[in-house]
């Protein structure tokens, strides 16, 4: 029970999850691990995304025909199956704590409504304006798995109060150089855009994204030359000043919030250690835990790691080697959890062993590859290969429109291809398989040069396939090796995946939500040949007469999808005016709030955006200019060293009970008398975080020891409150730290593997 | 002699000239001193624009019919003028000193090529394609006022290379794109913007100004919906990805710049405090400078300080009070030389000495302004006032189009004018003119409300003065004193505003040189109904039937100011490829370059400004963060007090020769025994520099000093070379410290105010 409980502690530490979202008594335990596990989360996921997706077969639908009790039906299981995580919450948390959980409450309010109204629905046979699908991305946000998601969406809402300020200023200025413009250019009847006090709000809101510009200073500069110096004042104020102040205050909460999150999160893990530390230690060992108990609670915590793995990590956390961990080492757990390991290789290659000759032509090989002047020749390669790419293309584009059916293989792109194809064997060969796929460099050469063999092969065997030689080009990526700095900026990029992809989904999440709206506001009018008589009246012109503009009927509200690329052509901001204009002809003026609230929401979304990626960037090379001592910093991974005696291997395999491994290692033992083993992790955001706060982070945490000595403990089992064992603090550890157990940790192995009679706490 | 040669080093660490440009000699003194005086600055200046601004009456000109002649005579005069400054610096420093300095090389080349060109058009008696005028801002660069130009250009140029590695990799991200856009899109004989490879380009190029989209897609989009995803992978990766890259890169190199600017700065201005130093101390007293030297320094450095004003520095230098300036001392020298000195203000209000009711009555209105809901008041009759502007304009609005001559003062603008007289009238009264006009936003107040009375009266009496009506919404601007953010950007907006006009004097030259080559080029091509038959034709029709986007013929390059605010059009970047592909159709494909070129210019530009501002906003940002704790972080000023003492300050004024002021003081002095003065200055950019840095100075200092200890000295006195008296490094200074000295200075005072015999250095 404990074990289970201590374990529930540092899930919670790792999802930042609130204390007061644990299970509050024994009782209520049942309920909360239905639903924690990864079942579970990926069944609410689905269910989440079946949700989302219904929007495909609903009306306006891209797949027509699907009966409205058919996609009714649907959606209501998948709310049946949201239903059930939100009755196990309340089952697990009491209503009490669940009301006082605000992430709950909405979506507990989200999803009555959603029943309702799909009762409604079902119920008349027939859709009505169901803007209520637009929350829908709701569930899908409480999703365990969309943790980051939720994080960066608080960063945003986080970042709102001071971007409103700015918007304050903008707003401010846009009213005065309205009221200037009506004053000003409203005698001018050639001037449509300020023709009334409405009308110069509009064009002036649309010029701060200069979308209507020059053409919206055209009739007055037309009249007077000076006109200009009206807008250029404006553009250079709102445009160049404010929008860039907006982007520095977002910059600078951004970062403070990304500097507190990690602070926060760094706080959180510690209190989540030492609720677990508490429950594990036991009455006759009350400030460290013996290696039982860790093996307990890791079984819970982490169930898939095997027994060696285990007792690695105990004895890399136990870095006084006393065999009992004391609660400062017990802090590193979650990034001890992190690592994976392996036996630590032998410094020679892999062809060690191969007989002679072979042995020797290897050794060639690795030579040859690891000479700096090999990579400059494949790179001259790739350049002369880039060359003769985009020379033939030029050719083939001199000779009018490329046709399909023209495609052929030239020679030159047959030899590079076989010279890049010898090129990864022998790199292959050099330096072995595991350590050529070791660096992600080299599994995209690899990648890339197999994909360039296929599109060969189905360029020469079937025409059809010519959507491959488009992946060409994509082999120039390569070149991206050769400078530091693209470099940087790639393992930049890698290390900021996770977050892109939060960002990513918040921004589909964004569209989603206007997407439904748009198609219920908008999707029942057809744009072709519409707005005659408005300034948009060309751009919606349809009898294939004209040639060039005469598209924007396209840009509507059809199909999700459809209206998702209408939404991604508001986001660009050119020329998103005319599709406003269009749907303000057809509707009423009241549709530009639809847009205009877009637009001022995208630019707040952007700002964000654009502020995380000038912050991660900034971050990496300040973070370069920190570490330039560190020898190891352009290293993607994190290493760490444990060696094991022969009597702990064998009482490790003993206790799992593999005699086999045991056996193998025999040998190897008798030689050495240790065996080493490497643990590896990726060099994650949070890696260089806490190398770079290294000097800040100890008074953090003494701050929120002070601060937690006072507070009310969340613990599920009754016996294991504050008072009966108390808080060994970081100070009283330190001290406290028994030299005079037993150096060798042997006594604490129990040969069975199970829970020994000394069980913590009782 | 020595006076005057340490305040040219003094001069040179001010202006950060490099000590190699310090006159050799002493027979070069007098070039030197002829070109170093703001009479000589203001000619050059003179020249440089008078140069500039022929481009007014040049072919094609703004101000027509000026012959050839007139205007190449002016020119000739100018390079007469500028000739001048680069024959003095030659005298001065030698011709092989003078071929080092660069830019004094690049000065003197673009002189003899303009002068050799000004004498080509005046013996032809008519212009040619003279693109050498793009230069002429080389001058205006050069001059002694530019100093923040300069560095800011050179800022610029330190940024372009890593802007270099980012446009590499935009560019071929560019290439690859092209060539997908080329395979995939040609084939489509409706898709205009892919039929060759070289369209494809451009259209892509445009489209990373986003200035196409949608209609690049259109075509390809209304043959299949699955193509938006080319065009949407494009525009994330190169404009939401690179570019955003791009800014980071730049934000970062330019904050590195911003903080080791800063850095060299101070260390030049040290090294500059060192040798003036080494030129001040006598040989009796190595170590130390006396007060009579520091006033003959100032008499050269600072002609215009006067007794008192130098006697103060000297003291509030001296913070040992030995009477002798150290060194260490000494290197503060800047510091307070930018301090304006005046009595201490008496903690009483100006009206204590008035007569009885009028003090009471000035002490209730004091209260009354000093209370915090006068100023709620004064708010919420701001708002009022704003929302009834609002509601007329809308009202007037509403009646159709605005006519100038239905302009009236409405009996609420009169009330709120009168309002904000009586407010401004209370608020001298009870703080005293002089209190009143120290803030700033007070000065902005009775301004804007002075501009307002004028408004009214203009509106009363003059009809035609309409515009002043379009001033009304200015007053709201006095909201903007209400929230704390809005203050800080204010704050920082008036301590950037030395660089932001460099910023802008930079956007301006790089308009000229663009503006001069465009004049050259494309001046002589009508743009009425040109184009015909292609993408653009429309928007150059000239008939007065279509009504909105017939204008574009007006963006030309006819003449300086036109060819400026379509630079400014381009510079927007929104449908700048219309005017690209207007003179494309007129001239050849080549034009393009111009154009491109010019964006590529300006990208790099405004990157660095908006890096400019954001790190600005940052550091403000950050500032706020560090000093949080101080108390007078919001003060604008900086304060110094010192005190004088009843024998000094009749010793300055008996030096000076003033006994009428010394008369003055005496009924004052009997009775406190010391007189206070207060030194002010404005808290500028380096005083929060000098603030943030704080724990860093003292290393870069060290380092410095280290570096120095190997380097010649530039001594244009043979005698004051550092062999005959050592360099006082400050740790050998500390130490030495002449504590045995008498502590009053009173010795080394000459009442002659003529140098003693005690001469240094001889």
């Amino acid at each position: 029970m404990n074990y289970h409980e201590a374990a529930i502690f540092l899930e919670e530490g790792e999802n930042n999850d609130k204390f007061n979202s644990h299970p509050r008594d024994r009782d209520a335990l049942p309920a909360y691990l239905v639903t924690h596990n990864h079942g579970f989360y990926s069944l609410d996921l689905f269910a989440a995304l079946l949700l989302m997706s219904l929007a495909v077969i609903e009306q306006p639908a891209v797949i027509q025909g699907v009966p409205v009790g058919v996609h009714t039906s649907i959606e209501l299981f998948g709310l049946f199956l949201v239903g059930i995580s939100i009755v196990m919450q309340l089952r697990w948390l009491g209503p009490r704590t669940f009301l006082k959980h605000k992430r709950s409450v909405v979506k507990l309010v989200t999803w009555v409504v959603m029943i309702v109204d799909a009762i409604v629905v079902i119920v008349s046979a027939k859709t009505h304006f169901r803007v209520t699908r637009a929350l829908r991305p709701i569930f899908f946000i409480d999703n365990r798995y969309l943790g980051g998601v939720r994080r960066f969406l608080r960063q945003i809402l986080m970042s709102v109060p001071p971007i409103l300020e700015v918007l304050g200023i903008l707003f401010f200025i846009l009213i005065i150089f309205t009221t200037l413009g009506y004053y000003l250019f409203s005698p001018n009847p050639k001037d449509p855009y300020f023709s009334s006090f409405g009308q110069a709000f509009v064009s002036l809101y649309v010029l701060l994204t200069t979308a209507n510009f020059p053409d919206v200073m055209m009739p007055a500069y037309a009249r007077s030359h000076w006109s200009a110096a009206f807008f250029i004042a404006f553009l250079a104020i709102s445009l160049y000043f404010i929008m860039n102040l907006m982007l520095a205050v977002v910059f600078v909460v951004f970062s403070d919030i990304e500097k507190d999150k990690f602070r926060k999160l760094l706080v959180h893990k510690r209190r989540a250690c030492q609720y677990a530390f508490r429950l594990l230690v036991t009455r006759s060992q009350p400030t460290h835990i013996p290696f039982k108990h860790f093996k307990g609670l890791l079984k819970f915590f982490r169930p898939s790691t095997n027994e060696r793995d285990v007792f690695l990590m105990f004895k890399a956390l136990n870095r006084s080697q006393s065999g009992l961990l004391s609660l400062n080492e017990f802090y590193d757990v979650y990034n001890i959890c992190s690592f994976r390991w392996r036996p630590q290789k032998a410094p020679q290659p892999w062809f060690s062993e191969l007989p002679g000759p072979i042995r020797s032509c290897c050794f060639l090989i690795q030579h040859l590859v690891t000479n700096k002047w090999f990579d400059f020749f494949v790179y001259a390669v790739i350049v002369v290969n880039a060359a003769t790419l985009m020379v033939s293309t030029i050719y083939i584009s001199s000779k009018g429109p490329f046709s399909p059916s023209e495609v052929e293989v030239s020679w030159d792109q047959l030899v590079c291809i076989a010279f890049y194809g010898v090129e990864a064997l022998l790199k292959i060969v050099g330096l072995g398989l595991v350590d050529y796929m070791s660096s992600g460099w080299n599994v995209f050469d690899l990648v890339v040069t197999i994909l360039a063999v296929l599109g060969i092969i189905a360029e020469k065997f079937a025409n059809s396939f010519f959507y491959i030689i488009i992946l060409r080009p994509l082999r120039l990526l390569r070149l991206f090796r050769m400078r530091r700095r693209y470099r940087d900026v790639f393992q930049t990029l890698m290390i900021l995946l996770p977050r892109i992809s939060s960002a990513v989904i918040i921004i589909i999440i964004t569209y989603y939500f206007f997407a439904i709206i748009g198609m219920e506001l908008f999707s029942q009018y057809d744009m072709k040949n519409c707005c005659i008589n408005t300034t948009v009246e060309q751009f919606y012109h349809y009898d294939n007469t004209t040639f060039y503009l005469d598209y924007y009927y396209l840009n509507n509200f059809d199909n999700i999808f459809i209206a998702g690329v209408t939404l991604f052509e508001l986001t660009v901001v050119n020329n998103w005016f005319i599709i406003m204009e269009g749907y303000v002809a057809v509707t009423s003026n009241w549709s530009r709030l639809y847009f205009m609230l877009f637009y001022l929401v995208m630019m707040v979304v952007m700002s964000v955006v654009v502020a995380f990626i000038l912050e991660a960037f900034t971050f990496r090379m300040e973070y370069n200019h920190t570490v330039e001592q560190d020898k190891d910093r352009d290293d993607e991974q994190v290493r760490i060293n444990v060696e094991l005696t022969k009597e702990e291997l064998s009482m490790i395999y003993r206790n799992a009970g593999d005699t086999g491994a045991l056996q193998r290692y025999a040998a190897e033992l008798r030689l050495e008398g240790t065996k080493k083993y490497e643990g590896v992790r990726q060099r994650t955001r949070v890696v260089l975080q806490r190398r770079m706060y290294r000097d800040e982070i100890p008074s953090w945490l003494a701050e929120a020891d002070q601060e937690q000595q006072n507070e009310a403990t969340p613990f599920m089992s009754p016996h294991a409150s504050p008072h009966t064992v108390p808080i060994p603090t970081p100070a009283s550890t330190t001290t406290h730290t028994p030299r005079h157990t037993p150096p060798s940790y042997m006594g604490s192995l129990n040969p069975n593997g199970s829970i020994a009679s000394d069980s913590p706490n009782t």
